[in-house]
């Protein structure tokens, strides 16, 4: 206890600042794609259609192809729009609040649930908050959420609308939903409220910095089960190229667009149809996405290999954690009523970590024991350091506890 | 009539093909800021941050004191966006749904209502629509809203929460409010619902083509009356560089910002600073805008004053026309009743108008004398070919309607 306070006094004495806190790529990785200004060269007819101007609320032809080889989906099904997946997210939602999914608008129903796997990601939550839609915690079991009792959630209640999904490399637990899980949730419109919907946010779907297991295709699976008009799947570049300055896509069946694009076009002209044709022209199809994330993962990889060092430097039974092949993050699990702490200590010595709660819907995570790592953004130096101050932090908070319960 | 058939049926061998449906800015306008795409030379870093990356939700600070010089605002209250302020638009809508514009969110209300000037822009009536606002109709008299009207509404119907503007070069009439109407509008709030908002679309506040009127300063007024909470700025460079790649903007108080970010800040992590810092290295200032705005002009001018030509060669008594000192439109009026034969007519001769009914709530001109005109997009050949069609069309309509009768 003491060489560990003492370490810890000593760490607080360099006044370090280093902010773990969100899942932002590093300027080094922004440097890869900085050709996208200016790579159009004054050609700004793409697709035969003059991208300056309105229109094309879809996106332009081949941006939604890019999206389908992104996306591993049809391009038919795809719209292509400006920087954030975020907000088509939300205006989905926001249509079936005033259009409904199916019969009546949501705003109308007395209440409407949806499922949240957690740990999970934040902004999916924020955005069920804002918008008045109740959340349901169903815990991830390493492949996917527990299905048993998402099927017995879904089977027994109509006011579940939905289920967020993160299925490759999830934020924050790294995992990769499994063949059956895919399958399973892809059913779940059949068992449950016919307007079911299924948020797939496939944001790291190329996102791999080792072998990862393949995602199986929503499409296919749900084309099978004649269950795709209950599928809205999300995607962009905003961790291919510049993380601000990327574009966006939606997949969903016709019926779905329809009902989005009734809602979405009030709202919007036209995506950055400028900012779609020099992705294209800079990442040009699956191959050049492939091509570019490994260099990514040239700079991503190290970084997560560090973090695990120091984990593992860690007295057995004191935590776990996940050893992610791809994705933005790390999740770690203190022992139960530890998490708060870590995060008071590691904040006084100038670690800032992601809010304790944030995976969790309503930002409560009742066993007070997660905490997400998001490694990506500072230098190895600082990462280096950053775990110096956490691991010390984790032992020291457990330290803590037991002088306090002796 | 017999010569009037006989011209129309010739045009309608020409088998023209023409647009001249929405105020979309011409090639040779967008060609104006091709410089804009390349324009930072690699230099990724704006205001000391890297515009690739996350953040920033305000916008660029460089890029707020941009859109400040072009509104006439101080630029703290500026928020710099993506590509459209129709979605900033509806987001303040949607905001004043969930969070209430003062007390309780407007979703929780029996009826919510907005005051429409007529003829007006049919995308601010098509957001009211898709959120279930109530929309009441006040005619535009030349220098903006009939305010009598509009006063004793307010003060009798709680229900009211607020009044579309379009203050300068009205969409479609062109007109500029009066100082006058600038402030009764501005001492709204104090008269009727203490949340009673005004939505200031001041889209072509620097849009002229010919000297123009000046409009008043709504910061400065309604700072005065104490009701500067009560006012939501909107503007864009959407028809000064890119139509579909521009930059947006939000004028709005401490108070009203916050409420707005409390909602836009769950759907949107950041604008594409990126854009935001290749406008400010374009338009540099208000110096820069107005001598870019010149070029554009030089453009723009000899179309409208090419409409009013043909407009003018109407015989007298037939309908009645608006001449814009700047904007996009000219709101034309046929004599009661026979606005859709106009369009039908123009239709099967090849030229698309905007649909009639468009400049009006629910698309009802109970008239039927409406139609917009929109010269921006066309070449001059094409727009002296859509007059002709245009002229023969409100002549021929009016000749057959006199034979319906006699």
């Amino acid at each position: 206890m003491e060489d560990l306070k003492e370490q810890y006094d000593s760490l607080c004495k360099e006044k370090n600042v280093i902010d773990l806190t969100r899942g932002k790529p590093s300027p080094e990785q922004l440097n890869l794609s900085e050709e996208l200004d200016g790579i159009l060269d004054g050609n700004f007819i793409q697709d035969g259609v003059d991208i300056r101007n309105y229109g094309e609320i879809k996106g332009l032809p081949s941006a939604r192809k890019l999206g389908a080889e992104l996306l591993d989906y049809s391009e038919e099904f795809i719209l292509a729009s400006s920087n954030s997946s975020l907000t088509l997210m939300g205006n989905l939602l926001s249509a079936f609040l005033f259009n409904g999914s199916g019969d009546a608008p949501w705003n109308e129903l007395e209440s409407i649930s949806i499922i949240c796997p957690v740990p999970g990601y934040d902004r999916h939550f924020a955005i069920c908050e804002k918008l008045g839609i109740k959340m349901i915690k169903v815990p991830l079991i390493g492949d996917g959420p527990d299905m048993n009792i998402v099927e017995d959630l879904v089977k027994n209640d109509e006011s579940i609308k939905g289920i967020w999904c993160n299925p490759k490399h999830s934020n924050p637990t790294g995992e990769i939903y499994s063949q059956d899980t895919v399958k399973r949730i892809a059913n779940l419109p059949l068992i449950g409220a016919s307007d079911f919907i299924v948020l797939w946010d496939n944001a790291y779907s190329v996102h791999d910095f080792t072998n990862s297991k393949k995602l199986s295709s929503i499409q296919e699976i749900s084309q099978e089960l004649n269950t795709f008009d209950n599928i809205a799947t999300f995607g962009s570049t905003s961790k291919i190229t510049f993380a601000g300055g990327g574009i966006a896509f939606l997949g969903a069946s016709d019926k779905l667009m329809s009902l989005f694009l009734d809602y979405f076009s009030k709202f919007n002209f036209s995506p950055d149809k400028v900012n779609q044709a020099r992705h294209v022209k800079f990442l040009k199809n699956r191959k050049g996405i492939e091509a570019h994330m490994k260099k990514l993962a040239a700079l991503i990889k190290p970084k997560f290999e560090l973090v695990d060092k120091y984990l593992n430097s860690l007295p057995e039974g004191l935590a776990s954690w996940t050893k992610p092949t791809g994705g933005y993050f790390v999740s770690f699990d203190s022992k139960p009523g530890q998490a708060s702490k870590i995060f008071d200590l590691c904040k006084t010595a100038g670690l800032n970590l992601t809010p304790i709660g944030s995976a969790f819907p309503y930002r409560r995570d009742q066993e007070n024991s997660n905490i997400r790592i998001a490694p990506t953004y500072v230098s190895i130096e600082e990462l280096e350091k950053a775990m110096q101050i956490f691991v010390c932090c984790v032992k020291l908070a457990d330290e803590m506890e037991k002088n306090l319960v002796s």
